[in-house]
């Protein structure tokens, strides 16, 4: 019996399956350094101890985005590892804050499956859960990507689709107990504009690039412990489609989500992610632009010092977002175009 | 009214103006394990809790100049983010050790303006002040930057020209309390050389080389959260004057301060940063040398057991240093040097 | 008399003599995050507090190859500044687990010279210590270089060979004080396999590559403070016989490790390095492939719950490892090969 994990195909997966995946992982302050070392992210609430607790968190939590690389890392593995497209998100929940010491393991469950006409791959939908060392849910997505058969002559499963939201409701958001505005600072923070101070349809450049490199994307992905081998084998990519290492989605969030604080320097905490697609692949060298538009605004209920903005988060590459490009006129993503992430944040009013 | 933040031009700044800028940052080993793997410092003070406890440190410190980068990376969207040069330090002191788990902020005040004859730019004086979570120094410096202006039509505001020292003087010196240097061992700190060994007019050529790597440059400056966008954009950069992206000036000094490791090993603090001059801009793919001087040697009131000697460390590139190069006939800097900095150390007698 | 450190030459080394390396280190989670950013690992062990609490440890310890490194880095200014190889290692043995927060320093004692028939260099041996702040040992270990002389004409040493062992014997393995196995969980460790499922001649290809950057290994080399310039310095490289950045030997073992937990995911401790050779240098660019051979199996005295596998690890560039390259017809290494590492690894039964 080979020793190796070859992964599941998708004749490997059965609707109510649950896996439990491998590599609990303590979260610490040295993986919070090289966050920040890789997007440069500048919001006070993860930078600062002293800011964090001024507004009730115990400490700094670590980035939120951090958080789902690290619960989505562990399912690729079981899930992905013969995926050829990851092809969307939705129904994002982000549930206690994770500090450095806290530790990390993800649970998915199949809730879908659907073998495509070819009868060479099918879809998989899974729903994984990430919680911490006492069992607290710390985020709650699901996915679904597009896994090979090992044998195309098996046959197909009955076709489930689940139910997923489009939006995950204001109503499933867990805001963190304790949390009060009155002490928050937007001077610390660097930013004056609130929850109030921005609205639906409004679209915000958020002005500046970053180049990708090689080493930072190989050193995240290896941090969130995804095994992915597109994003580390050279020889493999010489032999693909593109002749390159395919840099990890999850790094392209990040680091639009780290330009982004150039016009939302309060969005302090992430509370859901209702979807997201990768339009097109990126690679070393591009330099990556965003914008963002402002898709919904909510209130809180029983809350005047918090509110919660959905947001579309797009990045673009080797230009400025300042005419925010998205779709072509044939409504396919343009090419420029390598993210469109529709979430939700937390925002003092 | 746009969401992202501008900067300040040349007339946004006003004498007497105070800054308190953005980002409280809480600096962690995270942090410090990669100052170390971005520059390869070995000073045993700032590597080993147990030295460093020795002399009477509380622990490690973080290195003098993880603490600068914080604390001037905090300045740059309020103070230079219009810049078009850094044109100086002076009057830099070091004031209470940084440990891993303090949090460090910045205040600046606006000490000094002079808009310049061609009536686009102006040079802005600031002295900013960075401070731990109970309010002590940690550094106090000055530094001084052209800025553009928004308006070439604006007046020129009065010309202030604040007055400041072209050298730390030993008296403002902020020796750490309880420093003792009864059990500080050379032999554990890589270097037999003390205080009474160097002498004024001693040049010493720091001997090996390191090549600077875009990532590496990148990694540091977004961990000091400078968001100087000449840094990161390769698609700016295509537009600009190099075609490069332009290494941060402080990544410089602190790989010198690295290099000179080999020749003062027992520097194990610095007092106070004098001066400091960016001489040519530096690239990816440059290698680094460096040479020291030294310019000036004092007792220091009511200890013999600690000197300070103040040094001149030289950062050369693409070529090795023991020819100790600085300037050209025509008295410019010599084409291949970086960085010519002016500091104060302290070190065991 | 010259600040820098000349390093050691072949004369200047005496049988019995001992050194005192310079910069204990404190090794931080900090170390730990830069560690998997670098390699990847996914040993549960060293990746979850909780994982390694569930088995004995007191929280989760770094990686024994980081520890390593740290030992050895410290050894290289004393003892291979002015090496032209490092030929082999032996007699290996690890000690105490090393925690976050452990301060290690190194000693070694010269036990073997033998000059070079062409009278230019000299083999030395030593054997190095590295211990915590109790002074526990944390990694025993004997290497061999060969290193220049500073003079010619300096009279040969009369040879001694030291006895090294080919294998360390498993009577002299160190198993960490209250390790136990009974909640050793397979499934969240990331593999099934455990000790009794692997057999002597067993040979396994761990599939995945990984391309090396430049900005990687002299981040990985820098934070173990290992100054050898051969790493870091392209200008010298440029006179040199490969006109590139060698990578440090090390860096390939910790890779070839990281990989080889596809097929030994519960190789959670290594035990013993019994021999190592660097087959060939590998420059950034090349894509690392592994495989492994279980070269033996031992059982432990009064341990049911426990094992102990010998393995062969072989890195391999720019290649797949399926067809197990290791030597040419000729005898020698294959051209492919960069790295042959004999250790021996703890697994739960």
């Amino acid at each position: 019996m080979s020793k190796t994990n070859p992964g599941n195909y998708f004749e490997d997966f059965q609707i109510g399956q649950e896996i439990r995946h491998a590599t609990p992982r303590t979260i610490t302050c040295g993986d919070v350094a090289l966050y920040t070392g890789l997007y440069g992210p500048r919001f006070a609430v993860q930078s600062s101890d002293e800011f964090a607790r001024s507004i009730g968190f115990q400490s700094a939590p670590v980035d939120d985005l951090l958080a789902f690389h690290m619960v989505f890392g562990k399912t690729v593995p079981d899930v992905s590892l013969n995926a050829v497209a990851n092809l969307g998100y939705a129904g994002g929940v982000f549930g206690v804050p994770v500090y450095p010491g806290d530790t990390v393991s993800s649970v998915s469950t199949v809730i879908g499956l659907k073998e495509n006409s070819n009868g060479k791959t099918g879809v998989v939908y899974v729903n994984s859960v990430g919680r911490n060392q006492r069992g607290e849910m710390v985020l709650d997505y699901n996915r679904w990507v597009m896994v090979r058969k090992r044998d195309e002559n098996a046959p197909a499963p009955a076709t489930v689709l689940p139910e997923l939201p489009g939006m995950v409701a204001p109503e499933a958001f867990q805001i963190p107990v304790g949390l009060a505005m009155t002490s928050y600072e937007t001077q610390l923070a660097g930013s004056p504009h609130r929850w109030d101070d921005y609205y639906v349809g409004e679209k915000i450049d958020h002005v500046n690039g970053m180049t990708l490199e090689e080493s930072e994307h190989q050193i995240a992905t290896r941090l969130y412990q995804n095994t992915a081998k597109v994003h580390f084998d050279q020889v493999a990519a010489n032999e693909g489609r593109f002749g390159k290492r395919l840099i990890y989605g999850g790094h392209i969030i990040s680091l639009a989500r780290a330009l982004s604080f150039n016009g939302l320097g309060n969005a302090f905490r992430i509370a859901a992610i209702n979807a997201g697609a990768h339009a097109n692949p990126a690679f070393a060298g591009d330099t990556v632009f965003a914008w963002s538009e402002v898709l919904g605004k909510f209130e809180l209920p029983g809350r005047r010092d918090l509110g919660a903005l959905r947001l579309r988060l797009v990045a673009v590459r080797n230009r400025q977002a300042s005419d925010f490009p998205l779709r072509s006129e044939d409504g396919k993503y343009h090419p420029d175009v390598l993210l469109d992430f529709d979430y939700t944040v937390l925002m003092p009013r």
